[in-house]
Formats: structure tokens, C-alpha cells, sequence
């Protein structure tokens, strides 16, 4: 911990010339498809342990709590589309690209722990583009499969051009604004499906769905609770962590047809035709019937669209190969982000939805694959206090397939009929779930907590309490709470789709600007690289920390920086 | 700890003959009066201290909390009863029940921190009785009063002939059941309350009440996490935990009158004219207008209402005067009882049901008139553990005297139209509140917590980890679950106001057969006194435990047990 060499600011920001023994000696200097080559060059020997390492139980629960929190929420998103583009996009749709990321990157992605998915920013992204196109009356699929098109170019092109190699900039400030961002938005999701219930059938289904989303809150969290407590046989307890949502959603869609809840129609999951598009179409969109004019119109949109791309899926990949996970496969952005590309491309022309990394589905993909060891803390006396460390995650490739093809067998009739029965309040309450989880875990979160504490209660040995600049604790916070205020104020606009610009502006602010106001021990202190150096190899690095110390990550063991 | 001298269970069994320094040889040779005579002689010298030392802030939050946890309950049994008994109980005699219990007991018990009012049980008793005499022709109120009288002479006997020194054999075992009991009458009247929702305002009020409900819930055990963390200034946690149900209380009566919520008609606490009795008639019932036959059938109801108050009164003080709390001042059990035969016979003429101890409310109370250090726990190493210590606990008659002043301030026209605001979703709520407080703190639920607790995550000084055999900590539980269940069986059929003859029977069960199944150790670790033998002196010590013990409390110091 505050392991950095005592430099002065000045040294630290030009800090990025510094040589290092590992990466490559001017690595801004293009070297066209170095970093995809690399990447498949440091994975391959991986790729045969990757499904041979799948012969874990893990995968089991990976596998079906992935299944329901990324295709529930897919299914909300899709309602919201559905709505919003005059019935362009809809569940199966949704379903589709969920099912095209899934294989394409469980099947041939360099970091197969990335669960990708139809996201909140896209959903966003479709429906402003609607609102814009439609008044011109074009074709609104052709003009999205151009965007497709043209964003696959830029995809490529970042690949080939090694510009995943500025995610070395991106640290745990970044991540950590993201995610707190991104919990608030499922936060904001549970709280809008609810109040969408008060339609057509009148309030009683919408107290109903509110009962229900509170009482799944409750459920998951103390599932959770449990999980990491002391009570019960360690397989009973990992049971119910493992299952604990999966089951609480299915027993919640029974609930509300018990008694007197048996009277009441709740509003539950919109589906359509099985296998067919929501519209009246085949898969291919005639991209081929377009002006000339549109074509080109597409281009802004695409480059947006990359930026949120590159932001939101080298994001999600970051945190889902956090250093809190001791991951021994290397990973390989620059190749993932040419695949991404495709995907990208190949949903144009299908009129899907455009899918990406998942956060927080991601980094809970990689949690639920972990095989942790409990063990009572020795630092405590309490008989409660547990310490839980992971032995190492299970990485492999079958766990995010296989909830691919859930998602594709839910595609057919009977499984759409059982998802239909599925209540909204439910799903309202698995996006108070996760939006709950992914706040405990998140770093703002806990300096947050820190703050608020009382003076005293505080054990000395805490990183933050041995800054003698209190302060500094309070602006980094402040800081990234104007970040979070900023993105999450702009999703509420029209200018939604430009959401990762802020926080994208403060990556030089982390990188080049803080090093003028904190100290390096502060900056060892408050923030972190977000991955190990040994997963950022891919990119060149870690930059801004000294690499090798003892609190980041190797493969061969974590030691906990906070 | 198990710090019983080790006897064979035999001598054990026989060890009432036991001389004790200090109390009395023979105690069961009839001394009429001496119980209350003692207790004055003890309690007098310290009747000046009791108003002088309620100059303390501690007196404002219990107060506070005392006065909605008394008066919520009770206004929900009064509509119990006011439905049950043909209206001849409504608001306003429980009201005044609880304020004659109140301004008696402050003033003049023993042991003026048992909080008297109107109980569950006693609900259950009144409409019993309505149901078997109502048939009769009988005038209902006067058969009650006449059971006040003929129940007034039962108390007065029991405390002139010192018979509460049968509560020397009272243990923590029975308490606990009692208060397991009692708290999971509470969640049932919680659901109870919920379930009369669905009347004929139709079904969306129900549905908003129990989302009331649930979050009222959510809200007060939030304010309890926060007062045990080590989150913001002391006084910030502080004010959240002394202030924090009250205040949600206040919060979600107003809150249903936002939004869509203002156009669902939730039925509120009922309330009736101020000061008036609820039925036509006079303050005083005409009891001499009885046949004299009924006069008499009065009494073996007498008999079971003597036999639930001797119990009930008992236990609530025991549980207020509980080991737990450091108290200096001495109780007084047989005194107390001959103030509640007053109370009773004074209840009975004037139409009010009988008032007595109330549990949780009378541990709650001194529990929130306890002056605590919190410090971080010194055998932790982590920074949110705290160990909170109970310097001493302010013994005044202020804040039982005060809460019944407010309770008769409620009486008058405009503070009942406030009461009325309140949604009964609310109280549903409240009770859910009480209810998973009350079982937090029992006995039996810690033990169940340890039963389920994995091998190897329980510290080794764990008392109940140190008895040999495991088996014993479950029969053990399994009685007190067997009691309980009993109980709460009895208590859903007609015979219900026979409920506490079970855990009577209990008493006898645990002092003189359970030495035969379990070794001394065991039942140290096990059981406890319930009060210390400082507390127990009024009934002649404590018995089946050595007193003097280290693990036993003294008024100079708390040694905790578990």
C-alpha cells in the first residue's frame, strides 16, 4: 500500500515516457495489428483450457444466475424500444443479440468472462436516433444497419491501430464512476417500470408490483446476506447465494397468483412470435435501399456509438477482470475490441440491437465464478466476522455459451410463454437487486462509508485513515461524485447517447491533472489500477503506479488494496 | 461461566431448601406482608431520587419512543376489541387504561420502568369473555367489573401472602419463550392488521398498505443498523436510532398523501368522541346491577385473568429489570402487584380493560434509557465492528409518567384527529418493527443462530461451545420451540386466555426436571437468571444458579453472560 516511489507531481505526470521492462519501448507509435496479434499470440495457448477448465461446478450457478440477470433486464430494455421506435425493435430482437454476443464472444473472444449483452446506453442510443431519423422518413433499420456498418469500420480500425493501449490510463476512478452511474440507472429502471404500472388496469396492480419489487429487494439482499455470513452448512449457504435470485424470481411469479393477488392482472414481460422479427420483415434489413445521402448521415452516429463502445465494453472487460479476481489467463483487448466490430456489423444488417459488455453483469459473471474459501477472520474475536478469500476463478468459456444458448432456447415458443409469465414488479425488484449489489461494491460507495464514519471507529491500519490530508479524501470523492451527477444529469436529456464523453474527459483529469493536487501516497491510497498489470499487458501496463508492488495483483495471488 | 459448583442433578433438584445468606430461612412459611413491606422499606429511600434524576436527555427519546410504542399497539387492539365486544371498548377506554396504568405505576410502583397498558392477551381475554356472556343476557360491562373486583382481592393475596417469590424459579428459559411468543404475536397482528385491508375499500388500499408497511419496516430497522454502526457523529447516530421510528412513523403517515397515492383511501386508526366512553353510558359502570349469580361466575374468570397478570406483570418486569441492564435501584415485585390489583378493580368499574406489564414495550423502555459507550471492538481488527457497554441506565419515573400524560393529551378532540391520520398500513408496520426487534434480542433465536452456524466459524469462547455435548443445546431449544409453539397454538383457539398456563407448567419443567437431563455446566450456559440477584432479592434471590458469580450482573457492574 502507498507503495509509489516518493516522486514530485511534475515527474509523476510526464511519467508516461517512463520505460518499462515489460511493454513495449513507444508504444504510441502505431505498429499496425501489433496488439491483435499479440493478444491471440498470449490467448491461444489458452484456448483448449478454456473449455477443459469448464468441468466445474461454478459454471452451473455462473450459468443460470447470468441467464436471468442478463436476459431480464434485456427484456425491460426491449419494452422501453419497443415503445420508443414505433415497434422496430422488441423482445426477440433483444433475445437475438444477446444470443449473436454471447457465442461470438464466448466462442473466440480473448476475455471470455465478458458477458455481452443489450445494454441501457443502446437502448437510449436507438430511440434518439428514431426520433431523429424518423421525421425524415427513412428507413430507420437500413439507417441503423449503416451505422453497423461504419461503426465496425471504426472498430476495426482501433483495433488495428492499437488505441485500446489508452485504457493504460483508466483506473479504478474511472471504473468506479461507471459503475456507481450504472447502478443508479437500475436504480432509476426499477423505479420507472413501477410507475409505468399505473396504466390501464388501475392502481391496485401497481401497489401489487411495488409489494412485489420490495419483497424481491428483501429476499435477494438477505440471500445475500446469508451467502456471506456464518450460518448454516457451507453448501446450504452457497446454495442459497448461488440461487438465492434466480429462485426468488421464480417464486415471486407464483406469489402474485395466491389468494387474493390471483385477482389482480399485474403487468408482466411483453414477448412476440417466436424466432420471427418484431416487425413485419425478414432477418436481413434491406440496408441496400438507402440515399446515398442517409449513408453518410450514418457516419456521426457511428462514431458515437464507437466511442460509447470502446468506453462501455473495455470498461465492463476492465472490471470484469478486476484485480480483486486472481485471474491466471491473460487478456486481450485490442483482439476484443475487432470482434466487437463484428458483432457490431452483423446486428446492423439483422436489425438487432447493437450489444456490448455488461456492467454490472460482467464483473458479476467473473464474482459467480469464483471458488472463495471462508474462513473465521483471525483478526476478530466475534465468532460471526468471516473472512473471504478467492482461491481462484474459474475461467473458462462454456458458462457464458451456455447462457447464450438459454437465451436462444428461450427464444422458442413454450420458454417466451413461461418468461411472459414473469410480473414487472419482479423485474423491478431484480433492478433494485443488482443496482443494490453493484453499489455495496463500488469503491465511491465505500469512501463514502469511510467519511461518514466516526473518528475512533476507524482501525488505524486503514489506507485512507493514514493520508494526513483529510481533505484529499473528500475531493477525490467530491470529484468523482460531480463525474457520476454530470453523466447520470445527461442521460436524462436528449443528449443521453453522449453520456461517456464526461466521463471519458476525465481520464487525462485522473491522469495528468490530479498528480498537481495529491500527493502520490494519496493517489496510492484513493485510487488503484483497475485491473493487474498482468491483465493489462495487453494495453502496455498499468501507468500512474508503480507495477510489481506488493498490493497490485499478480496471477500468482491477490493482496487486497483495501 | 459456568460457574455452578458441580452437584449431581439430585441435589440440585433439592436445592430450594438451600439456606442463603441472605434470604430468608423457610421463605414459603406465610409472612403476610412482609413481601411488601420489604419492598417499600428497599424502594422508599430512593423515591426522591427517581424525579430527581429524570433530569436527563435520556428521559426525551423514551419518552418519545415510549409514547407511539404504547399507544399504536393499543389503539390497533382497541379496534380488536371495539369489533369484538359490541362496542363496548373503543379508543377512548384504552386510552384511559393505559393513562391510569401509567400515572399509577410511575407514582407509585416499585419498579417504575415496567411500562402498564393494554396487552394483547387482554384483548383476546375481553372479547372471550363478551362471547360466552353476551349469550347470557348478562351486562357485560359490570361482569367486568365484577371480574375487577374479584381479580383485585386474587392480587391482593398473592402479594400479602409473598407468593411472587415463586418467580425465584423464573429463568431466562421461560422469559425467553414468553418473549419469543410474544414478538411473533406481534408479526401475526401485523398481517392480521394487513389482511382487514381488503374490505370494502377494495383491493388497491390493501396493496398500498402492505407497501407501507413493508417499507416502514425497511425504515426502522435501517435507523437500528445505524444506531449499532460506527456511521456519522455519535449524536447524528444517536438522534437516528432514539428518533428514528418515531419519525418514520410521522414520515409515512404523510407520505401516502403524495402522488397517486393521495387518491387511494387508506383506512386509518379508528378513533371515537374525545373523553367519552365509547358506549352510551357513564365513566362508572352500574355494577351493583347484577344478579348475583353472575356475581359469582365472575370468579374463576377472575381466577385465569389473576393467573395471566401474575404471569404476564411478572415477566415483563423480570425482562425490564433484565440482567442486561446495569440497575441500582432495588425491585419490588410484591408491591407492584398490589398496585396492579388497584388498577384492575379500578379498570373494572370504570368499563376500561385491565392494563398491565407490557412486553416488548417494558424492556424497550429501559433498554432506551440506557447510557452506552460505544467503542471499536478491541478484538477486532476490522473498522466497522463497534462493542457498545451500558454505563448505567437513567431509573427515574418521568418518562412512564410523562408518556401517559401524552397518551391522556391524545384523549382531548384535536390530538386524537392527528391519531386518526395515521394509515393502519403504517401500524402494521410498526408492529413488524417490534416484532423482528423483540426476536433480535431473544435468547432463543441467538441460540438457533449458533445451532445454524457452520463448525470452525464460532469462536472458541463461545459458551455453548464449550459444553461437551451438542445434543443438549438442541433439546434444550427444542423445548423452549416446543413451548413456544404450544403457546401460539393455544392462543389461535377459543381456550386462548388459558395461553399462559402452558409456560407456567414450563417453570416446574425447567427448575426441577430439567437438573435430571442436563449436567450444571450446561444449564450455566444454557439459561440464566433473568434478573440479577440484586434485582431478585424482593423474591429471595435467584435460584438454580450460584449468586455471586462472576457472570452474574451486580448493581456495580454488567458481566455479560453471552
Amino acid at each position: 500500500m502507498s507503495a509509489m516511489s516518493h516522486q514530485d507531481p511534475e515527474s509523476l505526470s510526464r511519467q508516461g515516457t517512463r520505460p518499462s521492462a515489460r511493454a513495449q519501448p513507444k508504444w504510441w507509435r502505431i505498429h499496425f495489428f501489433r496488439g491483435m496479434i499479440r493478444d491471440v499470440k498470449r490467448r491461444a495457448p489458452f484456448f483448449v483450457s478454456d473449455w477443459t477448465d469448464a468441468w466445474d461446478y461454478r459454471v452451473v450457478p455462473a450459468t443460470v444466475y447470468m441467464f436471468f440477470a442478463n436476459i431480464l433486464p434485456a427484456l425491460a430494455f426491449s419494452l422501453d424500444m419497443f415503445e420508443k421506435t414505433h415497434q422496430n425493435y422488441g423482445v426477440n430482437e433483444v433475445l437475438l443479440a444477446s444470443v449473436l454476443g454471447a457465442v461470438v464472444f464466448s466462442c473466440f473472444a480473448a476475455q471470455p468472462l465478458v458477458i455481452v449483452g443489450v445494454t441501457g446506453p443502446i437502448t437510449v442510443f436507438n430511440y434518439t436516433v428514431y426520433d431523429i431519423i424518423a421525421t425524415r422518413g427513412t428507413n430507420y433499420l437500413g439507417f441503423m444497419a449503416w451505422i453497423g456498418i461504419w461503426s465496425l469500420i471504426m472498430h476495426w480500425i482501433i483495433a488495428i491501430t492499437n488505441m485500446c493501449n489508452g485504457l493504460t490510463y483508466v483506473t479504478r476512478f474511472s471504473c468506479d464512476i461507471f459503475g456507481f452511474y450504472v447502478a443508479f440507472v437500475y436504480l432509476q429502471k426499477g423505479i420507472q417500470v413501477l410507475t409505468r404500472q399505473w396504466g390501464s388496469d388501475g392502481e391496485t396492480s401497481a401497489y401489487l408490483s411495488i409489494m412485489v419489487a420490495l419483497l424481491v429487494l428483501m429476499s435477494g439482499w438477505i440471500c445475500g446476506e446469508i451467502g456471506n455470513s456464518s450460518l448454516f452448512h457451507r453448501w446450504v449457504r452457497k446454495f442459497i447465494e448461488d440461487y438465492g435470485t434466480p429462485l426468488t424470481i421464480v417464486f415471486f411469479t407464483g406469489f402474485v397468483h395466491i389468494g387474493h393477488m390471483r385477482d389482480v392482472s399485474v403487468s408482466t414481460l411483453p414477448i412476440s412470435k417466436a424466432f420471427f422479427p418484431t416487425a413485419d420483415r425478414s432477418w436481413l434489413v434491406r440496408f441496400w435501399d438507402l440515399d446515398v445521402g442517409d449513408i453518410f448521415l450514418a457516419i456521426p452516429f457511428a462514431l458515437l456509438l464507437t466511442i460509447l463502445f470502446y468506453f462501455d465494453h473495455n470498461v465492463s472487460s476492465l472490471i470484469a477482470q478486476g484485480s480483486e479476481f486472481p485471474l491466471r489467463k491473460p487478456a486481450g483487448f485490442h483482439w476484443d475490441m475487432f470482434l466487437l466490430g463484428i458483432t457490431t456489423g452483423v446486428a446492423g444488417i439483422l436489425g438487432l440491437p447493437f450489444p456490448n459488455g455488461l456492467i454490472p453483469q460482467a464483473p458479476f459473471h467473473t464474482s459467480s465464478l469464483c471458488v472463495t474459501h471462508q474462513k473465521p477472520d483471525p483478526n476478530s474475536e466475534s465468532k460471526e466476522k468471516t473472512l473471504r478469500t478467492i482461491d481462484h476463478v474459474v475461467e473458462q468459456r462454456l458458462s457464458n455459451l451456455a447462457q447464450g444458448l438459454l437465451t436462444l432456447g428461450t427464444m422458442s415458443g413454450p420458454l417466451l410463454v413461461v418468461i411472459h409469465l414473469i410480473p414487472q414488479g419482479v423485474l423491478a425488484g431484480l433492478f433494485f437487486v443488482m443496482g443494490v449489489q453493484a453499489l455495496q461494491g463500488n469503491g465511491i460507495t465505500q469512501k463514502l462509508l469511510f467519511l461518514a464514519q466516526e473518528h475512533g471507529f476507524c482501525a488505524a491500519s486503514h489506507p485512507l485513515k493514514r493520508l494526513t490530508r483529510r481533505w484529499a479524501v473528500w475531493a477525490f470523492v467530491l470529484v468523482e461524485l460531480v463525474g457520476f451527477g454530470g453523466t447520470f444529469a445527461i442521460t436524462q436529456t436528449i443528449a443521453a447517447i453522449g453520456f461517456p464523453v464526461i466521463i471519458l474527459l476525465l481520464i487525462p483529469v485522473r491522469a495528468f491533472l490530479f498528480p498537481w493536487f495529491f500527493t502520490p501516497e494519496e493517489l496510492g491510497a484513493l485510487d488503484a489500477p483497475t485491473a493487474s498489470s498482468f491483465t493489462m499487458e495487453s494495453v502496455g501496463g498499468v501507468r500512474g503506479f508503480e507495477d510489481g508492488e506488493g498490493d497490485i495483483p499478480t496471477p500468482e495471488g491477490v493482496l487486497k488494496r483495501e
